[in-house]
């Protein structure tokens, strides 16, 4: 089946459309008519190639909204009409201990992203979500709450889920002492799922303009990272910090800030840990640094059942998808609250 | 009292003999002949100002062994004659929560360190176990097991404890599959403990010349990290790696031997981790950068416990006090297997 889409035809030329081929569908596998997709900072670095690994032509895209126009022989789960979400795999091994454990994610051989990888069975390139349609296995889409607003649904499947997460792996609950580095697009999924997880949420920020919107997102503190004398306010104090911050950083001063057995979690940096991090606060309080990636399909619909239980979507900004790229240069300036998302019924004009 | 010791007047000149005044007995204490002090690489860098904190005249040692000849009115746990130890702590706050579960190492007021620390009373600096005896209360003493070798089983204080500690923490068990990464005095330690656990234990080592013995100490596998082939053989491997490399070293290439949720624990490092670590292995597979810092009493009660029953103890050389300075000497050029121990009695020589 031939769709239209928006596609990026090498490293440094602009997205523009680009009509591709969608693979015939499999017993398993759902057809979905794209009607929204989040536009996520990995979609630029990788239409730029900037992780070296892009496979070009490369249509963007994994934070997709649409409704099933078609379904598989075997594909039982979901009817024609209903309204799913496909987030950034779309398929895994599924046999491996993780894949058997609901952790998709870190599949042993490596999940299928749902662009710019490989497919499992033709070996053919995945597109994303700025296209008109995509075919998935049914086992990796994902049920929209009823009466969830869909637009600002589409970054739960990268955004929020990237979040929610580490927020459940490290056993937030009420109570708990969560911080999180940066305010962007994951950074206020955080501040917004972590308060409504009934944690004590702080933003750390390094510009006081940020203030009132990260309490308005849910945080009930707000450090400025670049004042010691406010850092010293949370010396041992947090359970979790979430690094959502995309470049290399200093973490030495957030270490303190973290109590015995506290976990500082990476989720937006794909990097070296520079200026390197000093063992002291790990040895002298067992405090911990990890990552985290995404999460699995079952946690995604736990996420998703979550924040429309609790009326949850990401703060967006639509744009038509003609706009793209001028919402890459945005993005770039960090110009954007929080998340562009595009109304996909503009490639049709 | 005054007690003879062995003290480093400053951060240049040999340890030598001096006479210093231990405090008079309070109603908790006990007063415990030193029969043997082990001698750890933190007493060297103490010795020489190498870490900037140490207070001179500094009489080294927390890997104490001996007998008590004294107890306060309160002290009701032990009687004189029994063979205790001493660790690396010997006061701490009591009251913090970390103090409160067992994990005076962690108190948030700090813990009171054997020799180069401060009383929380009268605010005196600390003397160690390079010394005729010491003056301790009843909660900081550890009970030696019947039978046990009282030599090798100084080290068990400090080597012994800092290693088991984070076995325990991070839950080894039969089964698991531990790494250690340097075989010196904490790594001997982490091969013999991890052994007896049940796990399947492997070294990292640079040195060919150590896998005989590293196999007599307990592991069951030895990987030369200086060879990508080998390091490749155990890709996504370990549940834990203890790393008590005392020097900045690359952990990169340990990384991604970790298996999902796999911990690095550095034991032995107080600086900076260099060259960066990559944040990569940590979200791709939320792999764990951590630390570990000794142990608390009624842990290093249990490991010693522990070592009793299954006949553990350190491989120790030992030597006289006199011979100290060379031992340190010889300490820096890692050449000793892999303890060295003094017998206390030569002080009296």
């Amino acid at each position: 089946m031939k769709v239209l889409g928006y596609a990026a035809q090498n490293a440094t030329t602009p997205l523009a459309p680009w009509t591709f081929e969608r693979r015939a569908m499999r017993p398993d596998d759902v057809e979905i008519e794209i009607l929204y997709c989040g536009v996520c900072h990995s979609d630029l670095h990788q239409a730029r190639d900037d992780w070296g690994f892009s496979q070009f032509p490369l249509v963007p895209g994994h934070e997709i909204i649409g409704r099933i126009t078609a379904a598989g022989d075997k594909a039982s789960k979901f009817k024609a009409g209903e309204l799913m979400g496909v987030g950034c795999m779309v398929d895994s091994c599924r046999e491996c201990s993780p894949c058997s454990h609901g952790l998709e994610q870190y599949c042993e051989e490596g999940n299928i992203q749902t662009y710019n990888g490989r497919d499992r069975f033709d070996s053919q390139t995945t597109y994303g979500g700025y296209s008109q349609s995509i075919t998935v296995s049914e086992d990796f889409v994902l049920r929209m709450p009823e009466g969830m607003d869909l637009k600002g649904a589409a970054p739960l499947l990268c955004a929020g889920i990237t979040t929610w997460s580490p927020l459940r792996h490290w056993k937030v609950t009420k109570g708990s002492k969560v911080a999180v580095i940066g305010l962007g697009g994951l950074g206020h999924m955080a501040l917004k799922l972590a308060h409504a997880m009934g944690a004590e949420v702080t933003l750390f920020t390094r510009s006081p303009g940020k203030e009132a919107d990260a309490r308005r997102l849910g945080a009930h503190h707000v450090i400025l990272s670049t004042r010691p004398e406010q850092m010293e306010t949370v010396k041992s104090t947090f359970d979790l910090i979430i690094d959502t911050v995309p470049y290399e950083h200093d973490i030495n001063p957030y270490m303190p800030t973290l109590t015995l057995d506290g976990t500082l979690v990476f989720v937006g940096l794909l990097g070296d840990v520079t200026p390197p991090v000093s063992t002291l606060p790990l040895i002298l309080g067992r405090r911990t640094v990890s990552g985290s990636c995404i999460g699995g399909i079952a946690e995604t619909q736990e996420m998703l059942d979550f924040c429309g239980e609790h009326g949850i979507t990401a703060d967006v900004e639509m744009i038509d998808i003609q706009n793209i790229n001028h919402a890459f240069e945005r993005m770039e300036k960090s110009d954007v609250k929080y998340r562009f998302v595009i109304d996909m019924g503009t490639l049709k004009a």
